[in-house]
């Protein structure tokens, strides 16, 4: 497939101006750029340059208020709550994590609770960040309905992501996991039917609530959590935390994320941060060091998160290659 | 089977009775008896009276310290840290929930680290314990050695358990999930081993990483985890919150809970309990009301926790039903 090769500042600039051309702030559009153009050089397509027609197209309906400001408030010495005032999720979430630090230093755990937000994105990113700066950290969000109550049939809960970091010692990238609760992503499906290709059964059931390998019986059904019923729970687990926490929607009560008109989405995300030392009585870097040397001795075994930071490193090297048909897409969305 | 009916008082006072018998403290023998009994009226048998024999015998061996007096520290203003003093962990937690709730209240989130602690039982009663007080409540807990990392074949992570709770409104009992990160318990192989049955493949893997159904097999190998690469995953981040943000033992340092002799097992809990008020704007009352109300409206989706209540409530009015060959081995404890 042709591409063009952008570098990562070349691809930034581009989403940045296509957001602002299409009403973002220009505080806004370079905080949701910078975070997509990192998914798309982290291999995390689909929280990358994908979003950015939905994103812009979004903005210019007022779907998502690009020019929202986020505001922090402290309703309680470990708690900041940002009210993303139905604008794009990453000025929220910037404001969050750069509050979160010092608090989490200073009390030992500290809670941010996002809400009136969008799409977060690359969950693990912003864990990763939290880790940089030292801490451990947990986020949970849900996203628009894709998977049933545990025993039900409806769509009704998202596929819930989460996200965990933790520091590494000697200077050594944060271990990262970032995961969906669903068995597989919904955009795994979609590419399916497009290809007019079967899915494994094990992704989806039916309407009728039965496992099925045709993707447009599963579009039609519901996406199956990992390890049944207790990824159900986890599902919902994450709903709590993510929604009803932050008072965000529900994933039957918020619109998607890819349609350009329609009310707002207006999601909730929750972070924990936690300093490691007073936890751990000082032990949690020893500790971490002896689990990163066991995991390490097994030439089988990966350190979650290695596979993105290899990625990573090789788009800063040599910049990102785009498909020539997303790359037209995107320049398109210059002129609205 | 033949069996013994007794109230719960009466399983509680025979327990504390062994306990102390075998050398426990009068203290720790009640908050251990009481953690026991709750687990076995909750129809969680394998966190109830099937453990007072290896609680007694680790006791009268010294492997479990029956007289340790936890101790609280607050490194701090939002973390108490608990050393259990390698002691039972019902009283280190009984002093955890008694610390967090106040602190949880008064800065929004806390957390509560407990070290050099044993066996924690049935999970989801702690954090419902919690969610009682108006909390929503994370706890997390490695085990000793069960499943590989993601990759590898060494049993080296414990099943890995964690537990999750939140307040319902209108004074219905909390919303409990409570579930280890392995497809199914040891003790579920180790019963089939004895039956002389064979288990599913989706079970554990043998020595050299291939799925069985061979439970001798199976004790060989490893224990898979729910959702393949997800749930390995997931089971390492429980390893770091449970035991290495806690100092605690790591899966493959920490010894059995039940053999009656060696080392301590230097066990880790990490509690985190949430405020739900100011994280919410004061909304989280009202958000899982219509989430109550969307789960109750289908017929075949239960609110999890609600069988345990129900087994609860049955052993309330009833009493328990010990089996006797269980019953008789618990007596003869009572004379070391």
């Amino acid at each position: 497939m042709p591409d063009v090769r952008l570098s990562l500042a070349q691809a930034e600039d581009l989403v940045a101006e296509v957001l602002e051309a299409n009403g973002a702030s220009r505080a806004a559009a370079r905080a949701t750029a910078a975070a997509l153009v990192a998914a798309e050089a982290d291999g995390q397509a689909a929280h990358g340059l994908s979003r950015v027609s939905s994103y812009a197209l979004q903005a210019r309906s007022g779907k998502v208020n690009g020019t929202a400001v986020p505001v922090l408030t402290r309703p309680a010495p470990a708690v900041v709550r940002v009210d993303a005032g139905l604008g794009f999720a990453y000025p929220a979430i910037d404001l969050a994590i750069e509050a979160l630090v010092p608090t989490a230093r200073a009390q030992g755990i500290a809670l941010a609770a996002i809400h009136h937000s969008h799409h977060f994105g690359q969950v693990g990113a912003h864990a990763e960040r939290l880790a940089a700066a030292g801490l451990v950290a947990l986020v949970f969000g849900n996203t628009p309905k894709a998977m049933a109550f545990y025993g039900g049939r409806a769509p009704m809960l998202g596929t819930n992501p989460l996200a965990f970091a933790a520091p590494l010692p000697q200077g050594d990238a944060p271990l990262v996991i970032d995961l969906a609760l669903s068995v597989a992503a919904r955009g795994k499906i979609v590419a399916a039917q497009k290809a007019n290709k079967k899915i494994p059964d094990s992704w989806a059931v039916d309407a009728e609530g039965q496992p099925t390998t045709d993707p447009t019986a599963a579009l039609a059904g519901t996406l199956a959590p990992i390890g049944g019923a207790k990824g159900g729970a986890l599902a919902l687990m994450v709903e709590i935390l993510g929604a009803a926490l932050t008072a965000g929607a529900f994933g039957w009560e918020a619109t998607s994320f890819f349609e350009p008109q329609g009310k707002a989405p207006d999601m909730g995300h929750l972070f924990i941060a936690i300093d490691p030392g007073p936890a751990s009585g000082n032990a949690f870097g020893a500790r971490m060091t002896v689990l990163a040397e066991a995991m390490r001795a097994d030439p089988a075994v990966r350190l979650p998160g290695s596979r993105r930071l290899a990625a990573r490193q090789l788009a800063t090297q040599q910049g990102l290659h785009i498909p020539d048909a997303l790359h037209a897409e995107i320049r398109t969305l210059l002129q609205p």
